[in-house]
């Protein structure tokens, strides 16, 4: 089989990417080459330079260009409220709903003795640091509704309840536009025992 | 909504592609930021290079890095027998089911009266002008299986048949994995008028 080398180039490059298969490669590519330069020099450019512009935040470890990030820096937000996700594209996933005008922290990672990550690799003494300065009163735990995420969300439950803080989670139940004949048993469950009042 | 600069450019870049929603583009770009900085580069140099590396085979007008095209140099394939399509991305697909070993030409397009392509903007006369001098015997037509592509095909078997080539089309049938259930009627009409002797 042939194909043009740039072509073939490009297709490689792009299967490496997650969820994009050989079809969707070769479909990027083809509409990469008849698509406008400024367009495909604009992808390569914010491709090129994504790892020299991003860093770390010092304070809540999300995502940033600068230091402090906006997040941080922005007077707007409720500083009473911290969210506390495991991975910065967390951040991204809660800031996308629009409905948390709180700040961030960023544990770096989830307890999970299956791969090694203990407590001491995640940002939690960071985390602690910042209570008293900033004067939080809730830390909403955002991790995600798996084993690591429980466990982690139930060892800072432990950890922070008696430094003064309330410690919140979010809600599990059924996700919206879903049926409950395709629910899992387990989400129905923590959906039936999660029910409110009307 | 808050986002760092670098990488909500790269989401805005990557969600202009084709089947890539924001959702997709915000997992492509959290996933490059951590990919080894090897491939990150690679992709961003493959798609930087690709409009300046590529450009069309003066022979069968598909996409190549050298003029004459590998497919139109290489002395294995059978010469007899052109596979004619409308896209140079065709070429690719077809190429992908390794069981065409003739030669390509590419139309650059389908006669779509609605679109305003008439056959003067297509590479008709320069695919009449290869028949001769390569002594092409028979002339595969794979155009899409739609109404564009049903009138080019028409349109180049009334052309092309008088000058002694024999002209032929892709077969129309049931999917190969589907469903008889599921088949358009349409498709099934032309499955059954195709039927073969087994």
């Amino acid at each position: 089989m042939y194909i043009a080398g740039p072509l073939a180039d490009l297709i490689r490059e792009l299967e490496k990417l997650p969820t994009i298969g050989p079809k969707t490669a070769a479909r990027l590519a083809y509409y990469l080459l008849s698509a406008k330069r400024e367009d495909a020099d604009a992808l390569a450019a914010a491709i090129g330079s994504l790892k020299d512009r991003i860093r770390l935040c010092s304070r809540c470890f999300s995502l940033t260009e600068e230091d402090p990030c906006s997040i941080c820096r922005d007077l707007q937000r409720d500083g009473s409220m911290l969210c506390v996700v495991g991975e910065a594209k967390d951040v991204y996933a809660i800031e996308r709903t629009m409905s948390f005008r709180g700040r961030y922290h960023v544990l770096g990672g989830l307890i999970s003795p299956m791969e090694g990550i203990g407590v001491d690799k995640l940002k939690v003494k960071e985390l602690i640091e910042r209570i008293k300065p900033e004067s939080i009163s809730e830390i909403i735990v955002a991790t995600n509704p798996n084993a690591e995420g429980e466990s982690t969300a139930l060892y800072l439950a432990r950890l922070l309840t008696p430094l003064g803080v309330n410690v919140t989670r979010l809600a599990y139940g059924l996700p919206i536009g879903g049926d409950l004949d395709y629910a899992d048993e387990v989400t129905l469950a923590r959906a039936l025992e999660g029910r409110r009042t009307m």
